[in-house]
């Protein structure tokens, strides 16, 4: 152990969407440099060996369990940075999509610590993309929009039910246990032939996706048992995921 | 020069908003593996250095001119990897926001070249970022919406104008042309209030941000003369670049 003493400050960095290879170099540059890592259950373990001398604490929710709660998460980190020096807090895809790293900054502010951000591959885009779903195509689809489907009190974000007044892409983030009520948002808006793709285990070896519209997405989820964390992606870019001749695992388009 | 026969193929890697650092390992390995490569305007040429022996080719939009148009392209791109093995085609960003990446894999496909994709961090979520705007944060915004504000013919993209009928972030690409006519349809559905926040040079050494109001913005972009291309952000979240102090180029809210 070094006596010297260190500058705190906190580096929150995007582990992206699962592949090891999908962080960016400055976020690897980062890890190395760490005196402590925070991190949560999406974040491929195997980051952490580059940082073989670092503490590292879990922070994530396993099994529907939180190790810590946010604001413990907070406390955490401020704690380790003025202890320890230089704390990564390192998130599964972008820490700004729905990662709360702007409440951590917010934290690390009160006390003075200096913070920065290195952006990560958001699953949000690039979970479809590796699916074979481009989120935007000309002539298909000019925008699109990324929402969670559950706020922080469980219940259903209640901007679900103006997606169907959009054109584009959407990508809904933890929707899985909402899909009964986020497909009738569509049955019940006149678009029951929409396109539903949800990505499970996205950017890994064992991803699954499956391909459905409105009214059979549901059906499908039972019947193939697909499990959470998963992507939803509603839009005409979809139907592109039949054409992706690599991924053997998409299901039948009904 | 090598006799052997190399098997063709195309990855599209996405090389990030700018900033050297911000390409993905897998990205760079790409780059490092690769016969040729075809580069965009917005793709940091430092990277170019990680292939001496690759050929190149400057296939973007420089001053308004496009060095190519995209079929051109595609028919280089095949070509090539046909001729010569691993092409790399380098966007921007992530090929697939706005990057008629899949356009491009559609054509190799009917030459039967196969292709992959290395997702890239993208401009819509980590210029925003990095000049202090979360996407998205618990409380004040459960949903983003990414747009182009020109379509291909050079006209506004009509969804520009349902926008106001969200609640959530708007990120709007290619819109500081129209950045008039954007303000206008804020200004009237009464959502004059609403903060703006354009962001050129995002994420590199020269970063400019302005910040305003729905009804003051237009105003702001021709006094600061801000250039394109440029990110546009409007939401509340938008205030937080106001408190991120690193920045010195923040300019007034009115």
């Amino acid at each position: 152990m070094s006596s010297t003493i260190k500058q705190p400050r906190i580096t929150l960095v995007g582990a992206g969407p699962g592949d090891i290879e999908l962080i960016t170099l400055k976020g690897l540059k980062a890890i190395q440099s760490a005196d402590v890592i925070l991190y949560d259950a999406l974040v491929n373990e195997e980051l952490l060996k580059e940082a073989p001398n670092a503490k590292y604490f879990f922070v994530g929710k396993r099994k529907g369990f939180k190790a810590l709660k946010q604001d413990e998460i907070n406390k955490l980190m401020a704690e380790q940075a003025i202890q320890h020096g230089h704390v990564v807090r390192l998130k599964g895809g972008d820490s700004f999509v729905f990662g709360r790293g702007y409440e951590e900054i917010q934290h690390a502010h009160l006390f003075g610590i200096p913070t920065s951000v290195v952006p990560g591959i958001s699953s949000s885009i690039a979970v479809p993309a590796l699916a074979g779903i481009p989120v935007t195509h000309r002539g298909i689809s000019n925008s699109f929009t990324v929402i969670t489907a559950t706020l922080s009190d469980g219940s259903l974000n209640p901007e679900i039910k103006q997606l169907p007044n959009l054109n584009g892409t959407f990508v809904i983030l933890m929707g899985l246990s909402k899909i009964n009520e986020i497909a009738e948002v569509f049955i019940s808006s006149g678009r029951e032939k929409e396109a539903f793709g949800i990505i499970s285990n996205g950017s890994l070896e064992n991803q699954n996706v499956v391909i459905g519209r409105a009214e059979t997405i549901v059906q499908m989820v039972e019947q193939k048992r697909v499990k959470a964390p998963a992507t939803i992606v509603i839009g005409e870019v979809v139907k592109f995921a039949l054409n992706n001749l690599k991924n053997q695992s998409i299901l039948s388009f009904n």
